[in-house]
């Protein structure tokens, strides 16, 4: 059974006051492609990022912070182990951390093997991706099976489930309906904008948007569509102060700062 | 005998609809100064860009990609040895790539390397540079023979001629008006604005665009021609929506945005 | 004795129209977060950046620029080495350079060794920091004695006094107020809008305005004030064509360009 939650319903507005009052430290391994981006959807909703892989400042930051995502495109610049090291600080310190599978599935076998590492060794509090991602994470062997990236999230939700109750975390799906899991119940998310695939980063900073929530200690079903209902609602109403792509980035910050002052 | 083209002549608008219709997979190493601009470029007019320089994905990437782009500014954060396994990743594999020689010629000799090297043994489809990079990179002694950075797009086109019949490359030069030449004909566009200057990353924009454009298959010539022209345009209708270089990099971004969705 | 300045006081519109004049070569070692922001600042008020940590091309650069910033969270990409020699070049050279102390006094002992390091062996021309970071690097045993992130600007005067006298440096501090001394005077700089704290980088960006307005030859503290002045007002400005952060941040770039194409 699929329930629909939509801004404001109470569910997912009162994670993001929870935001707001802990203002939490969040640390993040991405690439530098969307790292600003990233950064600046945290500071938005009330949260107060710290990004990067200087190893010296890894277990430090992965510490101090009150939620931690690892998103693997951080290999264009940090090495496997530095990702794990981070997930390893973060387990151990009983950290909340996501995952954000990036190019799982997509023939790059270090970072399907570091994936599959990090699932079974310090498994995540949530992990947020694609259709084609979360079917390849959860089928292990699902990309040699063909799974291609037409897959729709409405298809990756029993490998969500699956994937949810192997490991106990949390799993989102992204796309024009966002999905949600602990393994047995099942959130839709509705909403967005076709204008966030052509933001690069957008995506991503769900994964940094779903560690923010985490991190004031709200249950992970609902701190992860609650990140997903703040990015959908924003979405939609960006579009109608935005011309085009440039300042539809723009009116998307614009409206997380919105919601997040008016909390 | 130099022609002079503008947005919307059709022999750029066609080329612009092709990337539309194919949504091609563009990859690029660039810096991470201004790789986030360029992919929201490569997005706004249709493309699907991946950056950066992972070392186990650079090959699967430049295999899968139907256009490379690379940025010697790359060497931020990548070895050159790494730029030339992209580039002769995409070259074998018959896949069109652009060079953008960013620095060729303003002393830093492994750049002048790295460059002359590329063009000799992995020759690029195009090359797009201000007027003192091309004039360097078809110089070879150029830089020493005195050029300097106030050289103009026109002072660059008869070394422009001279290296695209060399090489076979399209070759492109940026600024108030840009030159594209395959080594007979000589095509202006004119247009764009001074601004264009003051947002970082927007002539290597460039770069990626043309990558773009090449993508799908497109004569290089025409395609390499119309990547500017876009960008030209863009930017005269982006200064009506803007008070400053802030406003107006978004708004360069809205209109590529208008253009693509239009075409 | 404090005295307060604010735009359009002659004292920091005069080194604006310098650099404006000069147009100076500006080189920078940051983090990939805010690199493009902090480009797009110095571009704004008329300076030309160059940022990144290629090793081939520090010394070069280093050489080259009429002004140099360093901020500790390079350290993402870049080794302390790197640092210390663009530091060093800049030091030898006569240019003058900035060190922006990021992460100092946060429990990253690599950080406040290699700020130390500087400080002592390759003296900046000025260093500017929030109240913290400021406390901890005067301080030296500042932190273990229970500095927090919340010391305000007011706390940290006297330390950036006595900093400023034993180095020669212009310490300045970030925050609702901003204070900048030579060791002697204090100049308090009211202004700026609290969304400066959530635009990532924008911090960060005034360790590369205070470089670029120092490349000119302008009097140290002087030009410092003016950097901080420049910013403070444009952030009051900019608030009026805001709705949130997103247009805040590009709002900040157009009222630069405003002051620095009417200067």
């Amino acid at each position: 059974m699929t329930t629909q939650i939509r801004w404001p319903d109470p569910y997912v507005t009162g994670p993001l006051r929870a935001v707001v009052e802990a203002s939490p430290l969040v640390f993040g391994l991405t690439n530098y492609i969307t790292a600003g981006l990233n950064a600046n959807m945290v500071l938005a909703v009330g949260g107060s990022p710290a990004i990067g892989g200087n190893p010296a400042a890894v277990e430090p930051l992965a510490t101090a912070a009150s939620g931690v995502w690892i998103n693997l495109a951080a290999m264009v610049t940090d090495t496997p182990e530095l990702l794990l090291t981070a997930a390893r600080t973060a387990h151990d310190a009983g950290t909340r951390w996501v995952l954000d599978p990036v190019t799982v599935g997509a023939g790059i076998p270090v970072s399907d093997d570091l994936a599959a590492g990090l699932i079974t060794t310090v498994p995540p509090t949530a992990v947020r991706g694609n259709a084609s991602e979360v079917i390849a994470l959860a089928g292990g062997t699902a990309t040699s099976r063909g799974v291609d990236a037409t897959a729709t999230p409405e298809d990756a939700v029993p490998y969500a489930k699956d994937l949810a109750r192997r490991t106990g975390a949390v799993i989102a799906i992204s796309g024009p309906t966002d999905y949600v899991t602990d393994g047995s119940e099942v959130i839709a998310v509705p909403g967005g904008h076709r204008w966030l695939t052509k933001v690069t980063g957008a995506g991503c900073s769900l994964g940094a948007l779903v560690a923010t929530f985490l991190a004031p200690g709200t249950d992970p079903l609902r701190a992860t569509v609650a990140a997903h209902a703040a990015l959908a609602v924003a979405a939609e109403r960006a579009v109608e102060h935005a011309r085009g792509t440039g300042t539809f980035a723009a009116a998307v910050l614009d409206e997380l700062t919105v919601l997040a002052e008016g909390s």
